[in-house]
This record gives C-alpha cells, sequence and structure tokens, in this order.
C-alpha cells in the first residue's frame, strides 16, 4: 500500500476512534443533595409548581447508601459519610466512615475509576467546590485510611476515638503508604483537578525536599492559584487549579448571614411545654455571600467548562463534578448557602447537557451522597389551633420565596456547631440509561451506591 | 339473522370488553411513606442491601406535593397535609389544608376519580387501615370544607383558628350541602368501603330519623363490623366493612410500647451544650402489637383481596387502598409502627402485582401523600469524636435491626403530642408507565401530585 494511503488510513481510523467510539462519561455528585435539598431549592429558585434541571432527565431513580463497620465490616451502619460513600463510588466497595479508598478493617487500597480511566488511556478530571483534597474527590484518586490523612502535616499523627483510629503514619511513604492525599493528588496522572484547597499543597513533602507545588509541577501540573491563571495555563500540560485556601466560598447566605435559629419560648413554657407563647425567628431571604465575589470564586460552571475544554476530543474521557457545600452548609443550618450551591449544580448540570448534545457519547449521572439533616416543615405547626405553643426543639429558618410564600426549613438532628447526615436512599439522574451486553438497562428504579462505579465502567468500557 | 347467532354474538361482545377492554386501576398510597420511611422499612426488614417490592417495581418518580393557602388561593403553602394531598389526587385541583373535596376559598365541590369511574360504570372501592372517614379515603368521595366535618356530631360546629374557618354548617344538607364524611360515604354508589370508623356511623343521620347504618343498609349496603362478617356478606350489594371504633390498631409496636425518647444530658450540661454527658434511650426492637391481635384487625392485604374479589370481572374498576398509620406511628413517635404499616403496604403491592398478573390491563400506582418527621440519623454522632455530649435535642429511638445492626430514627418538628409533616417531595412507584394517545409515556421522572388524577383518567378513559 502507497505511504500517503497508509496515512490516509491511520487518519481515518483516529477520526472514527475519536468520533464514534469515545465515549465521555460526566459524574455530578451534589454533596447531600437528598429529596428535601432537591424540594427546597426547586420551590426557592423555580416555585412549587416548577422543575429544576434534574426533573427533566429522563431516567430517575434512587440509590440506597451502603456504610460497613469499621471494626465488624459485616455489621452494616445506617448512615454514611463523605468518605465512605464516595469510595463506594469510585471503587464499587462499601466501606466503612471516613475511609479514603480503602476496605473497612482490612486497609486494602481499592481500585478506582479514574486509575481504570488512566490504564485505558482516556482523559480525567475532578472538580469540586471544595477543597479538592476533600472526602469525595479524594476518593477518586488517593487510597488512605482516613480523610483527615489529607496533607503532609497530618501524617505522623495518631489518633484514637473509641472504635475509631486515624493512623495516619500508616500511608507515609516512608512506611510503604502512598503518602497523604494532596501528595497522591500530585503524584496523580489526573488531567484536571480544579477546586479549592491551596494551603494544603504550599507544605513541603513528606521528606521535606519539596512543597507539594513543586511536586506537582515536576510531575508535569501548571498550578493555578486564581481561574484567570487556570484559563490561561498551558493546555499542553496537566493543570492543577486551587482557587482558595480551603473550600471556595459559597455563592448565598441568608438576609445579612443569618442561618437558622432558635424558636424563643417564654419563660412560662419553662414550666410546661404547652404554657407561654413561642416566637419564631424572622423571616430571611437569600442573598449574595459577598465573600464569593470579594474572593474572585469561579463558579461550579465555569471550572467544569474549563475542565471540559481540556479533556473533550481527546479519546473519552471521565469526569467527577462536586457541588460540595449543599452538604457543608447544611451542617450549618444555612438553607440559602444549600440552595444557592444546588443552583450552582443545576447550571452544571445543564452545560453537562449541551455538552452531550454535541457529543452524544456522553453519559451524564447525577447524585447525592448521603442525606443530610435539613426538613420542609410548616412555617408554624399543624397543630396551631390547639393555641398551644408549638415549634422545633431546633432550629429554623423562615424564607420568604420569590413566588411569595414562605418556606420553614428545620435542623434538629444535633445541638452540635454541625448537623448529621441522615440514612435516607438519595436520588439518581440520568441523560440516557447504561446497557448490558444484551441491551438492558443498568440503571434500575433502584440501585445500590456501588452499582455506581459498575454503570461508569461498563459505559467506559473499562 | 338467527336468534341463536344474535345471542351468541352477545356473548361475544360481553367477553371480548370484559378480557380485553375492562382495565383495572389500583391506587396504592402510603400515607406519609417519604424516602426516609422507605429507607427504614428496607433497613429493618429486608437488610440494608436488600429491596422492598417496591423497588422491584419498573416505573419509579417523584411527585412534588403542592399545597395552596386558603386565604390566597394563588400563595403556595410548602408543607401539605392528608386532606389537601388526597384531594390533589383524586380531583386534580390543588388546594389549601384540611378540605376534601372542595377548592381554596371558593369552597367549590370538586369531580373526584370515583365519581368519574362509577359515571362510566365501572366498580369502586376504598380500603385503609385509618377510619374510611378520614381525610384520604374521605377525599375519594367527599366535599366538605374541613375534614373535621367527620360525622353528623360535628356539623353543628362552626371554629375559627386564624385565617381557618370550619364551619361545617356550611355543609349540612338542611343548608343545600351535601352532609357530613360518614353521610356522603352512606349516600355514595362506591361498591366496597373496607376500613375502621364504625363509631361514625353507630350516629343518627342529621335528620336525626336513622343511624347512618340503617341509612347505609337502605342504600344498598351490606354493612360489617368485623372481618369474617364482610368476607360472608351478599356479593350482590355494596359493602360497607368498618372493623374499629376508630383507625384500625398496627401491627407493630417497639419493645414495651415503647417510642422514640429524648436523650438524657447530664445536669453540666445545663450551664453549657459542650459539658457533661448525654445518654441515649436503651436500643429497642420491634414486636407485635398485642391489641391488633386482640381486636381481630384484618390486614390491609387481606381487606385488599376481599376489595378485589368484590371488584373484579365486572367490567373494570378504580380502587384506593391506604395504609395510613406509617403516617400516624409517626406522627407518634414510633418507628415501629411505621415500619410495620409499610410492611402492610408492601405485602399489599405483592398481591396487586400478583393480581396484576392474571390481569395484564391492570396499573397499579403506589405513592405517597406527603413527607413526615422520621430521620436516620447516625446511632451516636459523626462527631463523637469531639468528646463532647452530642445529640437530638428531639426524640430518638434505637433500633436493633434482624441483621445485626442499629438503625437510629429522629423525631425533632417539635414537642408536641404529634410530629409536623415534612414538605420533601414524595416517590411514586407503577407497575407500567401510561400511555397517551401519541404513546407517550405520562409518567415523566417529576410529576405534581395532582397529575395522579389525570394518569388514573387517562388509563381508564374516564
Amino acid at each position: 500500500m502507497a505511504l500517503w494511503m497508509k496515512s490516509f488510513l491511520v487518519v481515518c481510523s483516529i477520526l472514527i476512534s475519536e468520533t464514534s467510539l469515545a465515549k465521555n462519561m460526566i459524574l455530578i455528585i451534589g454533596d447531600g443533595m437528598d429529596d428535601q435539598q432537591i424540594t427546597a431549592a426547586r420551590n426557592y429558585l423555580h416555585g412549587a409548581q416548577g422543575s429544576t434541571i434534574l426533573d427533566t432527565l429522563p431516567v430517575r431513580g434512587a440509590v440506597q447508601v451502603l456504610t460497613q463497620d469499621e471494626t465488624q465490616p459485616k455489621t452494616p451502619l445506617y448512615v454514611a459519610d463523605s468518605a465512605n460513600s464516595a469510595t463506594a463510588m469510585a471503587t464499587g466497595v462499601s466501606t466503612s466512615i471516613g475511609r479514603i479508598g480503602t476496605s473497612a478493617n482490612a486497609d486494602k487500597d481499592l481500585t478506582n475509576l479514574t486509575e481504570l480511566a488512566i490504564k485505558k488511556g482516556l482523559k480525567t478530571g475532578l472538580v469540586s467546590t471544595a477543597a479538592i483534597t476533600d472526602a469525595t474527590p479524594a476518593a477518586f484518586v488517593a487510597h488512605v485510611n482516613q480523610r483527615g490523612c489529607q496533607s503532609p502535616k497530618r501524617m505522623d499523627q495518631y489518633e484514637s476515638y473509641g472504635d475509631l483510629v486515624i493512623d495516619c503514619a500508616l500511608d507515609l511513604k516512608s512506611n510503604g503508604g502512598l503518602g497523604s492525599i494532596s501528595e497522591q493528588l500530585v503524584d496523580s496522572q489526573i488531567d484536571v483537578l480544579l477546586g479549592g484547597g491551596a494551603k494544603f499543597f504550599k507544605l513541603k513533602n513528606e521528606s521535606k525536599s519539596q512543597t507539594l507545588i513543586e511536586q506537582a509541577q515536576l510531575n508535569g501540573f501548571d498550578v493555578a492559584f486564581d481561574f484567570d491563571s487556570a484559563q490561561n495555563s498551558d493546555e499542553n500540560k496537566k493543570l492543577l487549579g486551587v482557587f482558595d485556601k480551603k473550600h471556595l466560598e459559597v455563592k448565598w447566605q441568608g438576609t445579612g448571614g443569618r442561618v437558622a435559629e432558635k424558636p424563643q419560648f417564654s419563660i412560662l413554657n419553662w414550666f410546661h411545654k404547652y404554657l407561654g407563647s413561642v416566637s419564631l425567628p424572622d423571616e430571611m431571604k437569600c442573598e449574595p455571600n459577598p465573600e464569593y465575589a470579594q474572593r474572585n470564586t469561579p463558579s461550579l460552571k465555569a471550572m467544569s467548562e474549563l475542565a471540559l475544554t481540556r479533556l473533550h476530543n481527546k479519546g473519552g474521557f471521565f469526569l467527577m463534578i462536586e457541588s460540595a457545600s449543599i452538604d457543608k452548609q447544611s451542617h450549618k443550618r444555612n438553607p440559602c448557602g444549600s440552595i444557592g450551591e444546588a443552583e450552582q449544580l443545576f447550571e452544571t448540570v445543564q452545560l453537562a447537557l449541551d455538552f452531550a448534545k454535541d457529543n452524544p457519547d456522553t453519559l451524564i449521572l447525577v447524585t447525592a451522597d448521603h442525606g443530610q439533616a435539613a426538613q420542609i416543615i410548616p412555617n408554624g405547626s399543624m397543630f396551631n389551633a390547639y393555641g398551644v405553643p408549638i415549634s422545633t426543639p431546633g432550629a429554623i429558618a423562615r424564607l420568604q420565596t420569590p413566588e411569595g410564600g414562605v418556606m420553614a426549613i428545620n435542623y434538629a438532628t444535633n445541638e452540635f456547631s454541625h448537623e448529621e447526615h441522615t440514612g435516607v436512599n438519595v436520588p439518581l439522574f440520568a441523560n440516557q440509561n447504561v446497557k448490558d451486553k444484551n441491551g438492558e438497562d443498568l440503571i434500575k428504579p433502584l440501585i445500590q451506591q456501588r452499582d455506581i462505579f459498575s454503570l461508569v465502567k461498563t459505559y467506559l468500557e473499562l
């Protein structure tokens, strides 16, 4: 065959592989985004009769979240944290609270989706509004025994809380481990890492020979500390963009920074719960969080758009995008914070759908990692007619919605500075179903969280 | 044409209409059965890795629950009660709290599904573990301005609570109304009414001329006060079976009748929330509620089976079945009560699926009317490591699950004798999708609650 003919065929085969065989996978995780959070965001952003972009996706199911006991891994726990739930999605293995890419008790490293994707020659990326070393993105790269082993600073610590042992020293490179999460990120072959957590990379590595930033650069990363620099970074290099010290600022807050507050019962109520009266906190609205603009925070959508620009048209990719602070703001009893971060997720889902329109071989999965504390409750009480003071023993925020209603949100899982997660099954949304070899739908009405791993693996043929 | 030939063709046409055109609709409502309740029941009954019968249904979606303000019907409320949510399903119109088959503010009677089904010549039935006059079944028959207008006894009452006016006199027959809910039930052409609420039928009617039982008998009902009598009732008559004074007893309770209890904080904790210690309530198990057997309570499945026997093979039917006390037990902070009643619903869904296997023209929809207060939270706290006392300010029950775990359930929407509902969107399950004339699926990933009315109307061609 003539040389020109051979070259022509090679070009053809590349074009064919890029256009028909290259598959793209966008996994979007709303941290803590259970049905209560989605309903609250729908009510506020679109009105009770409106719908979010999630509601327009053709496939909807539910995901059962599994957690194992650390010392007795056959015993289930019924409430997860982001570390074990992200590990389930990333590796297909249900593990114990706090673990990142390792098995309960046995501490075995579990192969994750980005490792499989890289092995297959796909491009990979992780985007988060949290520190990029935080539990959710970390579980798609790293293997440590506890999410707290986040940077070299924590690595010689040993802590024990009852059954829970955090022994970061186990993961030290000098002890045969893979190092802290931030070290494993800069050692990785991931193409795009965007989020917060700059402070974890400014530290020196375990051998104290260089900072993690220097180490990242040696490993082929362009490192950016603001979004403009990230956009202008060398396209032929990997990209590590960390745009705030720790987690990125959130878009919204309540009026004047207010969060949910405790109802005030009158003194008479101290004597009996049916005596006296109760005052609910003043109503509030959601307003921009000034810190978000002041710190030039990139939106989740902007970061995701940059990631897509870097990953697409290169033979397929796996991209995980997390809206992290739906959860973090719910821990802090700040419903406006959560709603704003849900909106960031919705905008990003729209971006992903637009991308999929131009690139049909793109699977978009949207899910949450676990339930959160917020509950929409009556503004007042269903039992007001009884004429006794009735309100939550927790904290309540009463949001004036743009459509003219008042939506009351309750936080009452504890009285600590941070609310608890809940154990409810979480929703799953997809732009298409995933078929097995026999053409059968793999997204069933209920799946287990570790099935997310299998879905991605099947779709990308990893 | 010869007479025998004509007769043959008539028989043929009847057979064809019964076998291919007669459609059956079974709408199963789990009162308060949101995703938290389903997850708790799944964990307890089938294990965290198990699945309920609901999870095996091929169609799953979510339903947005809508409620209108009574005085300003264009203003939304974000938490429903069973009356307005059942009215939305039964009539396709979103209304205000407490209303049964009437519109917010204007108090217009709204046509419901059983009225349309009866008009078309279909058989109809309502089955509930609550009093059959309770909000959910009532909304499928009656039209009153408040759910409290349940029996003749309440009908001359007028009550006002702020904006809320309960003026049962409006609905008196002597004032041009349709009478109380129990009167409207005995006046109805519904073929099967099974549940509790005997006490509401032993009263004399508005004109004091006869009891409602006598009136029911005059209107063609066989009336039964125990399940044996109901089973042996005249098949050619309508059937009113009321098997307890008010609501039916529930199957399960917590150990020794215990429900969720408040954690006990030590005295030191009164001075500061991070001082002292906290004791959680003892763990418990679910056990049979002795009252259930003592009162010969029929199961929801048994009642539903009887209803199906009476309704099928008669040209199609509409049957609404409610497991009412998932909600009522959650109001009372009794997780075992709710789980047992969820199990009753699951058994009934299995019955319906078995029926649909033999009768393929059967649509089964399973949904909830609104969210409830229960939340699965950590057994202890995610933040135990901080060494300070942390627990819910509400009540907590810690259930030892048959698979060897401990599932903690939190109730903290108020400190009244009854918890509040929540405003979360609720799940919808179906054995098949409903198609419009163009073959398009009508059960979308998100629908509004009033769309349930349209789905049934379309399927049964009402």
